[in-house]
């Protein structure tokens, strides 16, 4: 039987992607060499639109804001579907002042919220410490974003990777190297050599996305270097997301509730080397037990390395490439578990309908095009 | 065949009593729930007993000294008999001042080796500097301790793991729970409910030494805690084992020929809670950070805990127990890694021969027991 779409990329972004095609009737194959092992089980799991706001524009805080919003019933349709929980909690999220400055800045990102409509709460040192006992004392006061939430991210790749199962999608443990449109659709080459045909293809494959041959406009994907680190202390220490900036160095916990702590996440610019840096590790720790001191006495657990897929303007690339037939769900940045419901849904239905979501016609790939094509054009200006 | 000799336990004591044990002929079964697994796998692997000094008396620097001496016979002969390298980096160590006070108490510690005729060499910042040049600027001296060296602790584990199965040795993966002595001998009873006859029983089992049943004088040995961390550089940062004191911090950095470094050690009184402690894991980043700033881009490999076997004098405990046919080969607190030659030879010798090496007479595990009937005895004094 011929594969209707074969997705390049097995995080949540390519699995949640898999997961609607395989709903809606498609026969869809997934390649990749470590499915879920990337970004995706690196993550914290921040649904962050508030708290996580930058200047990248209305566009994109109203897509997170939609995924935000999605979240609910995506979790539960997805437990239900799965048979296991994905572990979403809607705890709220509050950003801890490290000083009188930084409170100040708090005010006025208050201030903002408010005049996007957002909902967010300038919190008193008093009122900071009664809603979180176990942040350090002396803190000025802090911002309380109620809607900004977490899941557990490695619940929901489990989730994922057993509704597509349940679902027969062929996960295939393989790297897509090639992908090039033929006249009976697209071929796809995995780095096995084996080489598979489709009626279409979608690019997720995170930060790897740039790497793959035989595309003319390749994402302009690179990645991001993060760091977490799992700790581990009685449930209850905290019963937010609690995030901060130490000394100007961004930190956060998110405190699951079976205990587990997840501290992040360190960023830098450093290609596809992996391997955990000593000087990351120190830094989390340091500032996460700056903000929660009784953090010294958790459990050590893990550390783990992703890269995110970062893009020049810090948004995604959602939909048609410039090869007929080739779809990208990639870039999705520091948001990718918040965008997956969103992002799923919209490749879903640009491949059943043909037709792009309005919320996702801001993210088109051409848009890098356009760029590139102008700037190759020149011209004096 | 009845079994000539029961080790309880299978870190690098016991696996070197068993080796030294099967060698001069001797039917040997080994004991340990995870053998090679405890505190020789967390440990460091210095051989340091100049730098190691403490107060504990001429006996156990003597002790200390005659088992450095015999480490490089001992290590070419293990790793000729195994067939693998144990290791052995004959390197030096130097402790490097954090402050002027610092220098101060190296250069009385200088003169307390020298009255003891021990080699150690007072350096200045510039000297300092000079061999090694990955060291914080700023220091301002420290002390060079030419003999002490540091043997890679995971490879000997290797290593006599290989050597004890070439010689037929027994590998029992379970812990002793029980020692008792019987008309014919003395027998051993395992947490599988086995039970084991064997002329002679040592008990090697680190801190877990004093939870064996059934010896009227269990030996005094405590847990006590403590985490390393392994990092990862290209081979070259540092040519010697770097140790230091950073504002009342000791901390040591242990450099592999491999480029493998392992920082140490924490210590804590915990029971034995293995689990990594995050404010261990900190404290230990921070102040090695400090002496060798360029550890902060070493790639973070691993935390491990394990739990030394401490004694009221931290001394080890050598010899006969008060049960016969029942050895105690124990509490060897920090310096089990170093004191494995001449345990192993003098538990071998004292159960062929019947005799006690000198060497090893003043850590009689009599001299606890002495002490309890003292007290138990009272009276006026």
């Amino acid at each position: 039987m011929p594969i209707d779409a074969v997705i390049a990329g097995g995080g949540v972004i390519g699995l949640a992607v898999a997961w609607r095609c395989a709903e809606r009737g498609l026969r869809v194959t997934v390649a990749d060499p470590a499915p879920g092992a990337g970004a995706s089980w690196t993550a914290a799991g921040m649904l962050a639109p508030v708290t996580e706001l930058g200047y990248e524009g209305r566009e994109l805080l109203d897509l997170n804001l939609a995924a935000a919003r999605r979240w609910p019933s995506f979790a539960a349709e997805l437990g239900d579907a799965a048979g296991s929980a994905v572990g979403l909690r809607e705890c709220g999220t509050v950003a801890a002042a490290w000083d009188a400055a930084d409170l100040a800045g708090l005010r006025d990102l208050a201030a903002f919220h408010a005049s996007l409509g957002l909902r967010s709460e300038v919190l008193t040192g008093r009122e900071l410490r009664t809603i979180e006992p176990a942040l350090a004392a002396g803190l000025p006061g802090g911002l309380l974003a109620a809607g900004d939430h977490q899941v557990d991210n490695r619940s929901l790749v489990r989730a994922l990777r057993a509704v597509v199962a349940r679902l027969g999608v062929d996960v295939i443990p393989a790297r897509v190297t090639r992908i090039a449109g033929t006249a009976g659709g697209t071929e796809v080459t995995l780095d096995t050599g084996d080489r598979l045909a489709a009626g279409v293809v979608v690019v997720a494959a995170g930060s790897w996305s740039g790497g793959i041959d035989g595309l003319p406009d390749p994402p302009p994907v690179r990645p991001v270097k993060g760091q977490t680190l799992r700790l581990r202390r009685p449930p209850g220490l905290l019963g937010h997301v609690v995030r901060g900036s130490v000394r100007g160095n961004p930190v956060y916990v998110v405190p699951r509730t079976d205990g587990e702590l997840v501290v992040g996440a360190s960023s830098e610019e450093a290609g596809f080397d992996l391997r955990p840096r000593a000087g990351a590790v120190y830094e989390l720790l340091r500032d996460a037990q700056t903000l929660v001191p009784e953090l010294s006495e958790a459990e050590f657990v893990e550390v783990s390395t992703g890269v995110r897929p970062g893009t020049p303007d810090n948004a995604p690339l959602l939909g048609r490439s410039a090869t007929d037939g080739v779809l990208y769900a990639t870039g999705h940045y520091r948001n990718g578990i918040l965008l997956a419901p969103v992002t799923a849904d919209a490749i879903a239905d640009l491949i059943t309908t043909g037709r792009t979501p309005d919320l996702v016609t801001p993210f088109d790939p051409a848009r890098f095009q356009a760029r590139t094509e102008a700037r190759t054009q020149g011209g004096p200006s």
